[in-house]
């Protein structure tokens, strides 16, 4: 069985002249997109499902973690389970499948995803339950990506935020690997729950699952694990109106020949939204993931 | 100034698990597409920008060799005019003039690129032209790519080809890399003046600009200097439909998160059209470039 470091594939920087004139900024795009199965996600996957002793996994996602999670099993020879809202891309979704996972489709309008999960723990009392983001060998798996961006020298790393488990284990890897570079997490403002929660020094959940089109960033709150790491680490939260994440996905297509999906776009969203925030600073911008239907791109780029 | 392998970003490679399995065969994409302006022509225009003594440089270019000339004689603090067919990709275009290049649009119904670059050439006596293919530094430039991919340990190599450029430096870079690799080119059927060459064994020109949507490819014929390295290391040409080229750019998309553009995409394209050839090999097909118009890109996706 391979090795967490020799199973993840590096991230990938690209230095793209006509963003950095676009912007002004001396900003440096770091690209998950073509990490296995198409996000960061693998990373913490592939940690947890070589880890954990039991057979058959079980998780809820809304698409690239569960995924990844697929992926993950196969190659180490164990079952997953993955409960996904039956509004995931589709793209997510066939890839869950064909990675040879079962796939548990919910409308989330009858059934949140803890209470489906709850059942099929019930039915499944062997597995072991994998929270996507809220979970150690999530962010520990997540880290590895923090300990790649640490040999860049930056001065600020700006990470999209759905559950808190990229930017906590960015946070854990980038510090033990050296770099004290700034953290910064983007989130849509309709499901800006981790910057409400930052402000009042708690975790506050959304109300809903909050339906931003980046699909990633729909979670109810952080996780417990991941808070900690983020009131001591992270500097603050950006919130980013729907409109900008469309163009930061456009401005990714045009000015860096990067395909990001809308939650993947997050960072270059809040860095583009006040440049004037970034001046001076050798800035990262990561792109977490790359997965979204034709469709929807067709429009992002229109 | 810097050096030639000092400016160059290495070529990306990608192992999709999506792709390996969707072509069942051993492959491996080494993408150009995050180069410097976007394509591998940045490494041969910056070689030749560079070494050239003269202070201004003409060059003709459907598009991707006019930003990247345009950009590279920028950092070199040269003067630059391109000529460019009218019906040039629009990005291509602009970038060649945000670049700080002088554009010359012809409508190559009325005049031929030569034909107006030796009018031009006529009125800037002091300037050197730069033919896109045609060209020791610029086949010197491109073996730098040759080079890097033999790194991979390939039995076969699959490159788009127009003019021959980007084949013959490819050829140059790994034979003196030691790599045995087989070499493929891979051009549009509305284009195949290099399959018909090399059956016949001699240079044979299209009759008029091939209309193809790979606006890389719209070359007339091979160049003089890529010929005899072309007819020493190239095992074939593959002729590649349009209809091909149009679902390579779909299965970049949707298995590799990659955006390439339609000339980009020929590789890919004469691969998964007879995988049988190229069982038991590890193969890389090069993307050469991901500059394309997003009006296009959506027809390509849908």
């Amino acid at each position: 069985m391979l090795t967490l470091s020799e199973a993840v594939r590096p991230v990938t920087f690209i230095e793209s002249v006509k963003l950095r004139e676009h912007l002004g900024l001396d900003v440096v795009v770091a690209t998950e997109t073509f990490q296995h199965t198409g996000s960061f996600k693998f990373r913490a996957a592939y940690n947890l499902a070589s880890n954990v002793p039991n057979d058959e996994i079980l998780s809820a996602s809304s698409g690239n973690f569960g995924q990844a999670l697929a992926y993950a099993c196969r190659l180490v020879g164990k079952r997953c389970t993955v409960v996904m809202p039956e509004t995931s891309a589709k793209v997510k979704i066939d890839a869950v499948r064909d990675f040879g996972a079962t796939v548990d489709l919910i409308d989330t309008n009858v059934i949140g995803r803890n209470e489906r999960v709850a059942q099929l723990a019930a039915e499944m009392p062997d597995a072991y339950f994998a929270s996507a983001y809220d979970n150690e060998y999530v962010i520990a798996g997540n880290a590895t990506l923090g300990d790649e961006l640490a040999t860049g020298d930056f001065d600020a790393v700006v990470t999209p935020v759905g559950g808190g488990g990229l930017i906590s284990g960015l946070a854990t890897g980038l510090r033990r690997s050296g770099s004290n570079a700034e953290m910064y997490g983007a989130e849509p403002e309709l499901a800006n729950d981790a910057s409400r929660s930052f402000k009042v020094g708690s975790i506050i959940p959304n109300e809903v699952e909050p339906m931003t089109i980046a699909d990633g960033a729909r979670t109810i709150s952080l996780g417990n694990l991941n808070w900690p790491i983020i009131r001591e680490h992270v500097s603050g939260f950006i919130e980013v109106p729907e409109a900008d994440i469309r163009n930061a996905v456009k401005l990714f297509f045009s000015l860096v020949n990067l395909k990001s999906e809308p939650t993947g776009a997050l960072s270059l969203a809040a860095v583009a939204a006040d440049t004037d925030k970034w001046k001076g600073k050798r800035l990262c911008v990561v792109v977490s993931g790359g997965n979204v239907d034709p469709g929807i791109y067709k429009d992002l780029i229109g």
